[in-house]
């Protein structure tokens, strides 16, 4: 018995038998005599649809009413959700994002909760009602639908969940939960039984793509515990947890792979104070991210700086790289697409001395060069010749003791 | 130079080269100096298919979600007539029925408007935006979405125009306007240039499908004039306009014909007191709408009581009047579907005498028998053999002196 937040996926409503099913799942949890609350996506492929035709418009749609627009593809979905349930026998109500009080700031496309007034859910809760949330839409404080980013819904659950004070926010999606790498590349990967916020963060911003970064940062901040599991089975998945809540101390939990980066060299930069700014702020001018950023210095008073953007950015930045080069007397600009980046994630890492030693030596082992080295508290990151990204990870997936027992 | 409210239908905004077509008039509206509020119906067809996919979950869907479902209809096309303005270069900015204030009762799927509160539309007007209002949809006093039933988009139009005052409201269309009977019926028909309120009001009732009902009756309450024009072309269309206003006073201005109506006849009823209460309650209480009754006492101390009803209800309505017919003696029930209700209809009517006269002997000049005779102040209505509609039609706009010059 307890108050449970259900957000279902794209791929887990996509058509009216997919929201059938959910809805028996839904009323499952109900029927064990828990309270609920199920935030949806859009029916897949919906919201893509949606924004090919805003393009038929215009390049650049204006992003109010991309938002209206956008907001009308959850719109449905909590309509035919409940009324599927009702259908069923069960009272449920759906709640849009401005009805269920979903306050956002005021940018459109992008924009961030800033408040849950849950009144509305609770009342209907209490009334025993199965709640169905519109995820991925807010109300800014002039009343403009807002919407939230890519994978906003889970934030939406997860935003909901701590406002309603949720005993647990379960993430349903197309895979089974959080793995120790990506089981197409290493068969050996394990499904993780728990991970951290922190850990999770890494491995999203890294390029794992189950549950948005944001959500988890909204889940660390109200410390709501979510449950990342599959719609199309009834097995357990990944907790992902506050990491002082008992969980086994590994050194490291995961091995992510990211191909989507691309790296520039300015060969004999002076090494001279204002030079990197010289450099980085036309970039950034540019919006272009930059990640990894290292500077070599040489003896004669030169050094190389190497940098990483990804590779939708790699156009842009090589022009602003070799047009700056010239001005402050880089002698070339090298550039490299095949690399990848392959990182070891673990909060253990911090009382474990020596994980990136056992990083390197396992590297060099499989004859594989390091070009490029970044750390965090939590993960260190490698970037190597992509022909050897799949070898990487095996390699430390088996040295770092993640291989599932068989 | 004034202010100007377009409702533009579903066949007119149903596909985005219909949107911009119909922005294109918008803004040549606008440039010549007009302040200019559009008011959208869902793309053609749309509102259709979101009622088959409810339809799937539930014979009967839960009202209150159906109107949430509906409501995205709206929504996409004002998102995407806003994009269209702007991508145009005007400023523009969607409404929904919550943002325009449309505040109506908490009836779902058949609201009533009780009030719009204007001041977001006109601080956009102030602003120089144009303002595109999504139709069909408002808001109950708990911020449930609501919609206004078939049609609604019009009563939108209109109610919005009588809030911010507006100078006048076009209401556009597929057809060129509002004619003095059905093209189709009668290639004399002539296009009227005006028609008071209530004569729309009884042609609306009497199927010819134009404009809704209630926005002819709420422009009425507001003395709000409208303007019924095609999308299609520049042309003049129709004023509705109040009666006072100038108007020339034909005896009658339209003639309509509707065949969705069927007879039904109890012999010889006991002409006593509280007689029609027994059969006309059960029927009421089945949700029966009865159109026109007769009563026709005969020497001998009984009476022939003669209905009319659609035809979706006339299989429940005889059930009913052969279980009452017994009970109350009837000798028997007679049934006709085979019929069809001519009706002219003017203002002109109140000052000349000799309409019906005239109505009566022209039907007889064609030897068809009349059935069943109803009036109001503006309309005289008769029921004939459906297989003359077309010629009664035709012989009564030439009586009438509604031909169209050749």
């Amino acid at each position: 018995m307890g108050l449970i937040v259900q957000k279902y996926g794209g791929t887990s409503v996509g058509d009216l038998n997919r929201i059938r099913n959910v809805a028996k799942r839904i009323i499952k949890t109900y029927d064990q005599g828990n309270d609920v609350v199920v935030v949806l996506s859009a029916m897949a492929g919906v919201t893509d649809n949606l924004i090919k035709m805003a393009q038929e418009i215009s390049d650049l749609p204006i992003e109010r009413e991309m938002d209206v627009l956008l907001a009308t593809g959850e719109q449905t979905t909590v309509a035919l959700m409940a009324m599927m349930l009702q259908s069923m026998g069960y009272k449920a109500q759906s709640l849009l994002g401005y009805q269920a009080e979903i306050l956002t700031d005021n940018a459109a496309t992008k924009a961030r909760i800033q408040n849950i007034g849950a009144a509305r859910i609770k009342d209907l809760i209490a009334q025993k009602h199965i709640v169905v949330v519109a995820g991925f839409q807010g109300s800014d404080h002039q009343g403009n639908i807002t919407t939230l980013g890519r994978g906003g819904s889970d934030t939406t659950a997860v935003a909901v969940a701590a406002a309603i004070k949720a005993d647990s926010c379960e993430i349903y999606t197309d895979v089974d939960g959080i793995y120790t790498t990506d089981p197409r590349i290493c068969e050996k990967a394990r499904k993780l039984s728990r991970i951290s916020y922190d850990e999770m963060l890494e491995m999203a911003s890294l390029g794992a793509k189950v549950l948005q970064i944001r959500s988890v940062s909204f889940a660390k901040k109200f410390n709501v515990p979510i449950h990342v599991r599959s719609s199309f089975n009834e097995e357990e998945g990944t907790m992902v947890l506050d990491e002082n809540t008992g969980m086994e101390r590994l050194e490291v939990s995961g091995i992510t792979c990211d191909k989507n980066e691309a790296r520039i060299t300015l060969k004999r930069v002076p090494d001279q104070p204002g030079i990197s700014s010289k450099i980085f702020c036309p970039i950034a001018d540019a919006g272009i991210v930059v990640d990894m950023i290292i500077q070599n210095t040489r003896t004669g008073g030169d050094t190389d700086l190497t940098f990483t953007v990804t590779k939708s950015d790699f156009k842009a930045a090589v022009e602003i790289a070799e047009r700056v080069g010239k001005e402050i007397g880089a002698t070339e600009v090298l550039t490299a697409e095949d690399i990848a980046k392959i990182s070891v994630i673990g909060v253990g890492m911090k009382n474990h001395s020596g994980v990136a030693a056992k990083m390197f030596s396992t590297l060099a082992q499989e004859n594989i060069n390091i070009r490029l080295i970044s750390t965090s508290e939590i993960r260190i990151s490698c970037v190597i010749e992509k022909k050897y990204a799949e070898l990487a990870v095996r390699a430390l997936h088996t040295a770092f003791g993640l291989d599932k027992k068989e």
